[in-house]
């Protein structure tokens, strides 16, 4: 079998090997207190799975844990099984891990054994445990070990001595030390204990799901395996009990007291109100003491409190509200040395920051992330533009500085005292490197000072940055049209923000497939998008048919300045034949408050007018896009607009596959349908019209349904419902099932085939006459034989 | 949405509403000792799915039981919806019922509860019980009532009082009184105690289930519902064990001894042996105690038991060993009022029948069930040709007799006396006809005598035969070709067997299609074959394409001499502008014992070669059939016969619908896989050679998968491992998934939308260009659009 493009005919298994290019980049930074060196997690290759712990120091890099050489792995218990699916980790082996406060003991569990490896010492130490462990946390001083173990929180001591349960589940719904569903799917917490900085005692999340509906999933595919019991806080049904509890090394349990009930300010009349506060969104322990983050029910009122290690009481530091929700920031609550509190604030229309009660970002910064803060320096990745994301410092009294320089998206781990890692995604590739503080508040580079780090540091040369991956240079025929300024040409070459002290090299692999991607705004909306064509492509070949790949959804972009592998896989399947378009609309992140809140009440109109939009101000652009022939495809949200689009508009698209889509909006979690469509009994009609069902009977394009049977997020449910409905309102359609996948849909057999079945499917349903690598390609049947050709 | 046969438009939903035209048909005759009445079940129109007892008594028909008026219905108990699912039972109401020898106590199960009614006297009485009840049976005497609740054997007086366990479960996995899965599915017992004839004890089959393997089986539509565990036998591990007990209903339980080990006589050398006797393949207790045949693992070797009710001990009255297997003979054992024993037994190269040791059936005679026993006289259904079932009659010194007459299938329950049953499915439409036996034994049929005989019974006088189905004439323009004589010409009128002496009118709808298939015989092996054609074809308008439409699978005919719904759902499609071509081929029943056995250790190739030939046969006398654009669908067996035909032969066939194939051999039960391929632990090969995800990578033509995910007969499993191996080797295919489906696919929304989708699916691979009903049809795309056109 050969795709189109023989000369790099390999992509999909490529895709699927490297579990989407995953594979050997290195990430979960830990900078030691002294500088001395950086903790990293990686793999031996862009192919290989099993990930390690490494030690970047003096210059070098060392493995400090291999799994494949320690002994005892067993099976990886379930809760951290659900635990890696939350956080969409890929690889397997040493996945995550923790260190005291001077990065000097490390712990991380493999199979659901302990495992302690001292940096600067010991060989990894296995811990034994009463039971399979799950996120292992060393206190700040290094002399024992946090865990979580069949829902208990347990401590033992880093000899293996005085093992012993700090909270036990007072049932088998209750669990300590772990976020529950949403927290870690929607929310972004994933974790659920802190340690106070003294060591003395833990800060837990409690969680109760017994309030939560019990949903079944079993494997269809293997009848002999038992069904997954699960908890499922679908939209309108009841959440986890989430509190906390600090619980001291010795004495009594001390149960925090949340605030109970939130006041109506803020809140528009007519609306559905649940002033509960049902959420915990973020939780921290500084010098100052802990700190949570609580979310009401309907996600407009969110407090700050200062907690009370020892009476459990509450000191309400910030009250914000929002009409329509309040977007937890990841980084937050957090406190400057000081003390100073951290938090969103609007500045305009942008999410910006205050510290101490003031903004101290300028309007149209949107703030993404607090990174983390240096004494009294705060550091946070931020967008100006909603395509580039970049590295801010704010300081009193030097203001708000952007640390970081080049086209792309950047972000760090800030080191104390001088050190920073810094990771860049750039148009020329991805880098990771140690830097010096020195440049950050505008010193100028010189070159012998560099040099002399660099000897310092034993880095070795800098090799210069490879160019499998082209430049954005628009295709040499396909000029943008004459009064249309092409905005924001790429920027050549990589600009070292900062002083580089270090380098962490990444081994990840690079797709075969070249990205030439034109960089578009469209329409009145100034939509961001990129058009990605077939390599060799000039618009004298003929008319391509056009394929748009967006996700368009909230939280998430595709329209960025640095490649990924969505923009890989769009280049792929331009290489097929297709002109491809990727576009954000409204609701995506980093474009401003109205721009994000324009779904509410309705996810699904406003963005697929925007797609429709972009797709025809392209085509006016550049008139070799044939409007006859329009297909789209997307994955969870992008696999729901790709459906609601062939429902909804068959006037202007042709064909969709909506793979993972969310079909029905009250199958998916509270959090994150409530916020957009508040309560499924409030309002029954948004939960209607957003659901692809009700929409069924408009079917009258070629539509595949591609859905794993294991995903728990967006559970299978929501293809059989919509399938189901298609069916009875007499409106063919296809089905692609994968029997062992769960949302992620990785692994080789699965990824890789789901693109080459994607790809016979759109080039049927389009019967699509394409030029593609200067070959004619036939009209094809939805057989094997479309990819033969 | 309109089908192309606007005159006819709504075949598809009146399939679907009619539950496949099985809503008000009688059925479950029980004709009463002394003559003077008929019980039966049936629902009061085709639409109706509500079954109701009945009584014809003085040539009139009233309501017995109607469940639309009973109080109290539940839930039906799983253990009865299982019952009914093995038992292809597609209404509800009163689906089943007992009574005692008598007919005069009536015993059912409504949501289980259960009733008892007397055709002479009460209403209906709800007789209070321990439990939810499935299968009541009256004691002989009609004092009492036996039923299954949760497993237990119970008995009951008829007015409530004395309710009492006979027979308790020792565990979750055993049951008292019911079948187990393959005896059910695959060996045709569907029940599990029997009466003793003087109403003293009962023989009960007691089933273990522990040894089966656990399958599992949730609702991926509705993940809130728990998911359902069930002992499933699949080739190569556990059987249930079934053993049988005499209950008294005062004193000891007695342990039935039947026999351990078969000796090996018979037994080809070299090949999987099992001769322990897993199978109790027939029960029965007539006055001269109580019979039992069982079958060892291999089905090899078959033994009748005469059965010592007061110590067990079993006697073996007769063996019987094939090289191949034995087959079961339905209705039996038995045995002559005299006592002679009445089994299958091989006569030349049918499966003819032995009474009393001799065998008392001419060659070429294909005994199918015994129907039951008339003093010394015997009463079977058997096949002379295989198009057609007859009645005949065996009694010692007057031989073998066929007593029903006309072409179709023939069909009796005997009523002691003079009486008869018959039931007739001919070209001319289905009747259910009480008749005298005068004219059995070769009378002539006399009018007045006939008239008189109405007159005295009060039969309306009988309308003129409906004449909305169609006679076999051949379409007008389409005769067969000089040289190739027509076959079996159908004949006109209906053609009265015996003397009538009362009617059972039948309710249920008859198809708005007309059928005219063209009789076939066809390839050196004389395939028996259908061809249907669009309403109103003529060879002018051009050539067809063709849909094979087959089971031909073990057990099942479609070609025989009477409609069928399968026949409906084939002119519809033919009226869509296919010709339909349906062949039984080797491994049907009907034709002989070598064909029959043809299949053994390979189910797929001969029957695909037959199918070809047919094909190529068809079309070389019909030159008007496509070759160059060949279509194959099948459900279960034939869904697995579709699929394989597009894998093995992509030279012949250009598209597949394969619904609820087995396609993983392995997968599906024990008595059913090892018959035809042996064990797969022993023959892996076979196994291979046979499931269709060995040949995953040969698929070059546009294959649609359709299967229920409650179907608990062939799960699901079998179509998702085709579709994940398909996947893997990269063959795209479509599959649609039938959320709520069990094996039956039957209901509102899913039957008639299936055949729809079936529709659009053909035509699109087919690109088909036909004239249907007269007007053209353009190329479709596999949208709803398909349908509209």
């Amino acid at each position: 079998m050969e795709s189109a493009a023989t000369e790099k005919p390999d992509f999909p298994r490529q895709f699927a090997r490297t579990r989407r290019f995953t594979l050997g980049a290195p990430c979960a930074f830990t900078v030691a207190p002294d500088g001395t060196r950086v903790l990293f997690l990686r793999s031996t290759s862009g192919t290989d799975p099993v990930s390690r712990l490494w030690v970047h120091e003096d210059g070098a890099e060392r493995v400090l844990a291999d799994p494949m050489v320690l002994n005892g792995e067993g099976p990886v218990p379930e809760e951290e099984r659900v635990r890696r699916e939350r956080a969409r980790e890929s690889s397997d082996g040493i996945v995550a891990y923790a260190c005291d406060r001077h990065a000097r003991v490390v712990a991380f569990s493999l199979g659901g054994a302990l495992w302690v490896v001292t940096p600067g010492g010991s060989l990894p130490q296995r811990v034994p445990t009463a039971g399979p462990v799950v996120d292992p946390r060393p206190s700040p001083d290094g002399s024992r070990i946090a865990y979580v173990s069949r829902g208990a929180l347990r401590v033992v001591e880093i000899d293996g001595a005085g093992d012993r349960a700090l909270a036990v589940p007072e049932s088998a719904d209750v669990t300590y030390g772990l976020a529950d569903h949403t927290a870690a799917e929607s929310i972004g917490r994933h974790r659920g204990y802190w340690w106070a900085p003294d060591g003395t005692a833990l800060l837990v999340a409690r969680v109760d799901h017994g309030p939560v509906q019990l949903w079944y999933q079993s494997d269809p595919a293997r009848p002999e395996r038992p069904p997954r019991a699960f908890r499922y806080p679908a939209a309108g049904t009841a959440n986890a009990v989430t509190t906390l509890r600090v619980l001291p090394l010795s004495g009594e349990p001390v149960r925090v007291r949340l605030p109970a009930a939130a006041d109506a300010e803020g809140r528009p009349a007519g609306e559905w109100t649940d002033p509960a506060f049902e959420y915990v969104t973020g939780v921290a322990w500084d010098a100052h003491g802990p700190l949570a983050a609580v979310l009401t029910r309907d996600q407009r009122t969110e407090y700050v409190c200062a907690l009370d290690p020892h009476t459990g009481a509450a000191e309400v530091l910030h009250r914000r509200h929002d009409a329509h929700w309040v977007t937890a920031l990841p980084g937050t609550p957090a406190r400057t040395a000081s003390g100073a509190l951290i938090v969103h604030r609007a500045v305009g229309d942008a999410d910006g920051l205050e510290v101490d009660g003031a903004a101290v970002t300028p309007r149209g910064l949107h703030v993404r992330e607090v990174l983390g803060t240096v004494g009294e320096r705060v550091l946070c990745a931020a967008s100006e533009d909603p395509e580039e994301t970049h590295v801010w410092s704010y300081e009193a009294g030097r203001g708000c500085e952007r640390i970081s320089e080049g086209p792309g998206l950047h972000t760090a781990v800030p080191g104390p005292g001088t050190l920073l890692v810094l990771q860049t995604r750039t148009p020329d590739g991805d880098t990771v490197r140690l830097m010096r503080e020195d440049r950050f508040h505008g010193d100028r580079l010189r070159e012998d000072r560099l040099r002399e780090d660099r000897l310092r540091a034993g880095v070795r040369r800098e090799e210069p940055p490879r160019e499998d991956v082209p430049r954005e240079d628009p295709p040499r025929e396909n000029p943008p049209r004459a009064g249309v300024p092409r905005v924001d040409p790429p920027r050549a070459g990589v600009h070292h923000a900062g002083v580089q002290v270090g380098r962490i090299e990444s081994v990840a692999a690079r797709p075969v497939v070249r990205h030439a991607p034109v960089q578009l705004r469209l329409s009145k909306r100034e939509l961001r998008g990129r058009l990605f064509l077939p390599r060799g492509y000039e618009p004298g070949c003929g008319r391509l048919p056009v394929l748009l790949s967006p996700y368009s959804g909230p939280g998430v972009q595709l329209v960025v300045r640095a490649p990924s592998w969505p923009s890989a896989v769009c280049q792929w399947f331009a290489d097929q034949g297709f002109a491809v378009l990727v576009t954000d609309g409204r609701g995506t992140p980093g474009r401003g408050r109205a721009w994000e809140r324009a779904v509410h009440g309705d996810q699904l109109t406003p963005v697929l007018d925007d797609q429709v939009d972009a797709l025809h101000a392209a085509a006016e652009r550049h008139p070799y896009l044939d409007l006859g022939r329009v297909a789209i495809r997307g994955w969870s949200f992008g696999g729901y607009l790709a459906a609601g689009a062939v429902l909804l508009r068959p006037d202007v698209f042709h064909a969709a596959v909506a793979g993972a889509a969310t079909a029905d909006q009250r199958l998916y979690d509270t959090y994150w349908k409530e916020r957009f469509l508040g309560h499924p009994g409030v309002r029954p009609d948004l939960y209607d019209a957003a659901s692809l069902p009700t929409h069924a009977h408009r079917l009258t394009r070629p539509l595949l349904l591609v859905h794993g049977l294991a995903d728990d997020n967006v559970v299978v449910a929501h293809m059989l419902r919509f399938s189901a409905a298609l069916l009875a309102a007499g409106r063919p359609h296809a089905v692609l099932p994968l029997a062992t996948a769960t949302h992620g849909a990785n692994g080789e057999g699965v990824a890789d085939m789901l693109l080459r079945h994607e790809l016979a499917f759109l080039r049927t349903s389009l019967n699509a006459r394409v030029t593609s690598a200067g070959r004619p390609v036939r009209p094809l049947d939805f057989t094997a034989r479309a990819l033969e050709r």
